[in-house]
């Protein structure tokens, strides 16, 4: 894997000065293109052993191009308000919007790499995490990024000369640190796990780059051209479709059987069980928010349901039980347009809580395989590889200590349309009722197949869908108060 | 100022069940009016003494409301990311969009009391920051936000009784803390700094509204009513326009002399001298983002300038000197939709940079005294009272160990139209010219007006503009780096 890089690969200066000024017009050619199609953004990792030149390769495509569309990070210790949240929060809160570049030194390879060079973990550990690198990356791609990763390898003879001929000038002494040399005596060590993560995050979609860093210009041009090739072809051509099955996705529907038909919604409880049980899981929620355990979980509530189902009076029967400040609600409408230039699942990742808070979802990322769907607002790949990256997501938010509660609230046509015309006659529930309620009635088929597909497909161990029976609403509010406090309860104990 | 909330105001549980369900439904309505309209947002801060039910009335305007439109904020401790830009920077963040409320349990009046009652500073420090608060409340009143401020009082007796009955119930037991009694004890302390933060900080436009808080049912209704009364005078009346004097603000122009004609821009640097000067301060500015005491400070660099006048060339010699990892660049174009709706200056507060990096604001926060000036994209009103809502921004920047450096580049016409020329010609600057900097270039007069009026407000000890004569683009450079050298010098010694 690395052999091609330790032949010695070097331009004479001549060379580099007669390239530079050609490879920089055409990157900055590109560059605006880029910004003005505004159709995709530009993921560029660097990483490589240390002494090998990140740093000044960084700089370099910095100073070539127009750097005021380059975000560079440079990752070091997370932040309290990063570390609150799952690891990759700090990387989704960084993202590119689509016409822009950003410049990774320090990515999510530096975790698996450096945990497993120090012994931490084992091999089954750190392919499991990048096999989530994978993941995520897959999905950025299928959201049109395009992502680009450049390995800088150095030999262990040439990184020792590197960091000798670094410590001994005077100007870049302050660059090599113990740190560096521990690193060094590591050097097999680190040439070992890298190999194993270039090799299984190597992919044909986002393959690694190893680019030799003994020749600072050599470097530095091979990266420049890599980079300017690439994004000329992906100029040119058409953005990638991601792979997918021709849907339907569902099975056949041979015997009209279904999950939500198989709902029993006569169940009810009368007024004055109500009020008893109301007080009773009310309270016993408003205790549990008050456990010394609760400040280490975040508790993320989903509410999907069909269109007056009940979903902001079952949402109000929580908040009042809760400390306010405890708790965020967030309506899911239409996208913002700093929305709509990030991947999909951006704008929920972004409203992540922080230990100890509630995020309630008022409809959530469940609107790709629900509506969008339905409504052809997405490509058919787009809401098939929805399921996986939903389910990715959710696992990342409960591997960090989240608690994710997914609601789904269900009631017969009879009822919604009995509902729907008291909404237009009350006067304070008559902007709760739009054109749109009406249409979406009209499918009521189409969302029946949606919806059972997402209940099948996303309903994990982990984080379990709990359908709920609306049709009498005192029923559908006590059962989800109680499915929330057995949920904290397991969570909590 | 606080006698008539010692009276012993109470309403009795009767009159309370007969009067929530209509004020519920009211306050609702005009919720979604609100929401509606999306044309201001609501403020409302619930201050006060312990124990006296402020979490409470939070609860219960949740409850009333639709809590989906409220985002309510417990502030607590500052995070790190918060710790590391001024002071409001946190409370910027959580601003409400436009159609949307906020409550703040806990705000900027919590520093300024806490600090004054321990001590820690004096009248002066406090009337000082009070001072801060008043013009921040000033200028989310001009944006057209409606800003409520409730004081929760209890006398020192129903403060004692208060504490004891929450104290003796096992339920609330939880709630008093050895702090509360600690506080307790300094009761009159508390009350007199509080009437002087009160008295300092009622205004026409964002008076305090004191309320009782012995019984809570009062406490609740009332805190309702008076939401409800301002919502709806908002929403049935036009917006408040912001008091301003008639424009022209400018002194008469009685003889053709001003700051930017009287530069000389025949100032030059020959080739080898510039290339020698280029070295010389980029490699010093490089130093001093070395210099242990950066580490402490953050850098926002302003680039204005008229069309073509270099801004993006001297930029460039800036971030070819210092680590891009340390650097993020912000072109300011036409506001997103989320900075819409919000205050002119939030998108700027958005990008401020943390602690040992620089933020380079590509056009800034000076556009509304500019271009939106010349333009009319903001009413008169709006750009005059922006110099000292500008002024104060960049007051907190400094004084949270910012370091602002501000750069106004100019060219005569005559050069401007040979690089407007020039960048039609060149392939690869092509996209740096458009109709509309040929429109601008006609407005020359009135940019021109415009400019000195902004040097003349703007240019403050603090933040200094640096006038680069840049008509040679080799002098411009060098100036440009030479004082960003010395600023950070003093800055850092």
């Amino acid at each position: 894997m690395f052999e091609s890089a330790e032949l010695g690969h070097a331009i004479d200066k001549a060379t580099y000065d007669r390239e530079v000024p050609a490879l920089r017009e055409a990157l900055l050619d590109a560059q605006y293109d880029l910004a003005q199609a505004r159709s995709f953004p530009v993921i560029i990792i660097v990483a490589g052993v240390d002494g090998a030149g990140k740093s000044a390769t960084v700089n370099a495509l910095n100073e070539w191009m127009d750097p005021r569309f380059i975000h560079t990070h440079g990752m070091s210790e997370a932040s309290d308000e990063e570390l609150e949240r799952p690891h990759m929060w700090r990387f989704w809160r960084l993202l590119p919007p689509k016409g822009t570049m950003a410049i990774f030194d320090g990515s999510w390879y530096t975790w698996p790499i450096m945990e497993r060079a120090a012994g931490r973990i084992k091999d089954a550990r750190m392919d499991q995490s990048l096999e989530r690198v994978h993941r995520f990356e897959k999905m950025l791609i299928d959201e049109g990024a395009l992502v680009l990763k450049f390995w800088m390898h150095l030999s262990r003879d040439a990184q020792k000369k590197r960091l000798r001929k670094l410590e001994g000038d005077p100007l870049t002494r302050w660059r090599v640190t113990a740190r560096d040399w521990r690193h060094f005596a590591m050097y097999e060590t680190f040439r070992e796990v890298s190999e194993r993560v270039l090799r299984r995050t190597s992919t044909a979609e986002a393959p690694w780059f190893v680019i030799e860093a003994q020749d600072p210009r050599y470097q530095k041009v091979t990266v420049g051209k890599i980079l300017l090739e690439q994004l000329k072809a992906r100029l040119a051509g058409p953005a990638p479709v991601p792979e997918a099955l021709a849907s339907p996705l569902s099975l056949p529907n041979l015997d009209a059987v279904n999950i939500l038909r198989s709902l029993d919604l006569t169940q009810a409880i009368a007024k004055p069980d109500y009020d008893r049980l109301l007080e009773k899981y009310q309270g016993r929620l408003n205790l549990l928010t008050r456990h010394k355990a609760f400040r280490d979980h975040n508790v993320v509530l989903v509410f999907e349901g069909v269109d007056a189902a009940g979903k902001g009076g079952g949402i109000r029967r929580i908040t009042q039980a809760i400390d306010a400040r405890l708790c965020e609600i967030h309506p899911t409408a239409a996208p913002s347009e700093e929305e709509r230039a990030q991947p999909y699942l951006w704008r929920f990742w972004r409203n992540l809580p922080r230990r100890g808070r509630f995020a309630i979802f008022d409809r959530s990322w469940y609107g790709r395989v629900l509506v969008e769907r339905v409504e052809g607002f997405c490509r058919e790949a787009d809401w098939m590889r929805a399921y996986g990256e939903i389910n990715d997501f959710e696992e990342q938010i409960i591997r960090s200590k989240g608690i994710v509660v997914k609601f789904w609230l269900t009631i017969s046509e009879a009822e919604q349309l009995r509902r729907f015309q008291e909404r237009q006659t009350t006067r304070f529930k008559r902007f709760k009722i739009t054109d749109e309620d009406w249409r979406n009635r009209e499918k009521w088929p189409a969302y029946e197949t949606a919806i059972c597909d997402m209940l099948d497909r996303t309903s994990t161990e982990a984080a379990p869908w709990t359908l709920v029976e609306s049709e009498d609403k005192n029923f559908g509010r006590i059962k989800i108060l109680k499915t929330l406090c057995r949920r904290l309860e397991e969570a909590l104990s």
